[in-house]
């Protein structure tokens, strides 16, 4: 099997399922006042130490972990929401897990605005420049692009929102770009940052919101006042212990320089053939490639790499509502027809250059007879 | 170690960890397109299915998996509010995850209303009766209290709420309840029926919420639209096959007769002793004993019974704020001195009739040291 829908969800990595058997003999309530529970919290703070520098900064109760990244996401935009009538920014490119709650927070009433993308996939910032008023509370802008790759400058975007509204909250979804990327969120500037583990080998289940100043958040979920009253819950100590130990050995520059490599060969593949365009940009992640094949469906194209155990995927596992467009690449002015004919190739570094060359034939394959047929 | 605090989490069962670990292989996105997505949607569906059995009913799109049942207890309540001006009924004696809910909604300015608590600890249905408006819309009463064990007559309150006002929904959080007695949600009557999966041997940080007609219920986390809409995020493939595995061969009989026996032996050793009351009654739960040392604080008598290896409870975990009275104990009408004395003693099937008088042996000459030592 080749998978190469990573950006969906990846392979459990097998020392992390070892953490979760190994730790499940660490069973007791956290939140309970004998010396076991003491024990088995302090393991948990561990893991959010070691999270925590994945994320280039020092644990000090600014760590939520959540059941998703979706409820991170979710924690971040609604948990911030106060008055309706100042204004919440959005990107057009958006995870439907921020979109939507732009869109939640729009039927509300509040004062909801989305900043357009470059053709290229990146958010616009003149655009975004142009939007931001005096009453700008809220912005939310992706780290990288999950149909893609574009990475967002988000150094330079929290520079120009907090020139104009210094006490704006900056979120940013980094759901893509956590465990590939040397994040250090201190220097992006950011307020809250979202992460995902089953991105990059860790388990579906777990995701996790880092918070400048927690005092600024409201809960969206109420109870026994885990999480700093932010995320009550018992605390899933099993995947909180996995996520941690999938921070410890990130391997960043090792698997971006590998992953680099596939992706070059998978642009410079498809880059003078007919009928075939390469939505995304050197410039972004080589994690995911988004690539439209002209008068053909995306869909069909997956279902036919399947005969050859070839995974790739039609976009956003997220999004895919049969028959709509992707939000994402209409927003960047694809044409219809690019749109219907896009895939979505997300490598992760247990790929190998071999599955690669193998995956890019069969695709380009499969696209020749079904344009054939449909002649 | 004698682990006596079974209402608060229990030890994850051997074959369970060995599904998580199992279904570890199984990685894939149920929401992708291709096969090996649909193959483990249908896993997904067979757990699905394996759970509504043990809810009484045939899996019908009827269940909504949450990362905790804190997570579904706010999406039974939470999403079903509608109207400010119409009634929604608690009781005093619910989790917290259902009374902050319900604090919540107090605050959001709906007209909220706590019906009391019998000296015994069962929800007064009379006091519920005379709360009963025309335009009650909405009713939450637990199951089985996590505090006491005190359990709810549940048929007789949904037949007492629907003939004022049939359209009243009526929720049901079925944490201590699920696993440990045969549930039948349709001969109860409930409009949803929360229930957790580590109160009886499956993983923290899953839950999920059996709903009778998903169309009266909005969403409180939005995204990529899983689960019917109701709950956005990438499904936690491993813990729902775990639960639905857990839900397979569940000896609630064997199970009942065997903690019965040890709840009777508790009973009878504490009885006749001075200064100690039985809190719980001896018409609910086997499973849950609440029981008051006066003189002395539960906590100190836990960390007490900590050198012999014995855990017990102070109350739930997830309402341990240091120095707070028990709410539940405070609406049963405990005296301070009652409150401020009480442990819980929570038995699992695990449990063994010699771990019980071993440990009620040490309660007892614990309290009669610190006594002692107090005089």
């Amino acid at each position: 099997m080749i998978f190469l829908d990573n950006a969906s969800t990846t392979k459990i990595k097998n020392e992390i399922i070892s953490e979760i058997e190994k730790s499940c003999q660490l069973f007791f309530n956290p939140s309970a006042v004998y010396s076991k529970s003491l024990e088995t919290k302090k393991h948990v703070l561990n893991a959010k130490e070691q999270i925590c520098n994945a994320l280039g900064v020092t644990y000090n109760d600014n760590l939520i972990i959540t059941g998703s990244a979706t409820e991170a996401n979710n924690l971040a935009i609604i948990g911030s929401a106060r008055k309706k009538d100042a204004q919440y920014i959005f990107s057009q490119g958006e995870h439907p897990s921020v979109y939507n709650c732009a869109l939640e927070l729009k039927n509300r009433g509040y004062n909801v605005v989305f900043a357009k993308l470059k053709q290229n996939g990146e958010v616009d910032v003149d655009d975004l420049s142009k939007l931001l008023e005096n009453d700008t509370c809220f912005v939310s802008i992706m780290h990288v692009s999950n149909e893609t790759g574009a990475i967002n400058d988000i150094y330079r975007i929290v520079k120009l929102v907090k020139s104009k509204q210094k006490d704006a909250i900056i979120h940013c979804d980094g759901v893509q770009a956590f465990g590939k990327f040397g994040i250090n969120v201190a220097n992006l500037g950011v307020d809250m940052y979202t992460i995902s583990a089953h991105k990059f080998g860790g388990p579906k289940g777990i995701g996790a919101l880092y918070v400048k100043d927690i005092k600024k958040l409201k809960p969206i979920i109420f109870g026994g006042g885990q999480e700093f009253g932010l995320r009550s819950g018992t605390e899933n100590v099993q995947y909180i212990l996995a996520f941690g130990k999938l921070c410890e050995n990130l391997n960043i520059q090792e698997n971006y320089k590998k992953v680099d490599e596939m992706r070059k060969y998978i642009i410079d593949f498809f880059s003078n053939k007919n009928d075939v365009t390469i939505n995304s940009t050197l410039n972004g992640s080589p994690y995911i490639t988004s690539i439209s094949f002209e008068g053909v469906r995306g869909e069909t194209l997956v279902h036919m790499l399947e005969e050859d155990e070839i995974y790739v995927g039609t976009g956003s596992a997220c999004s895919s509502k049969k028959g709509a467009l992707n939000r994402t690449l209409e927003a960047m002015g694809k044409t219809k027809v690019q749109n219907e004919g896009a895939i979505r190739i997300s490598l992760s570094s247990e790929n190998s250059l071999d599955e690669i060359k193998f995956a890019c034939e069969k695709i380009y394959e499969k696209f020749l007879i079904l344009k054939e047929k449909l002649r």
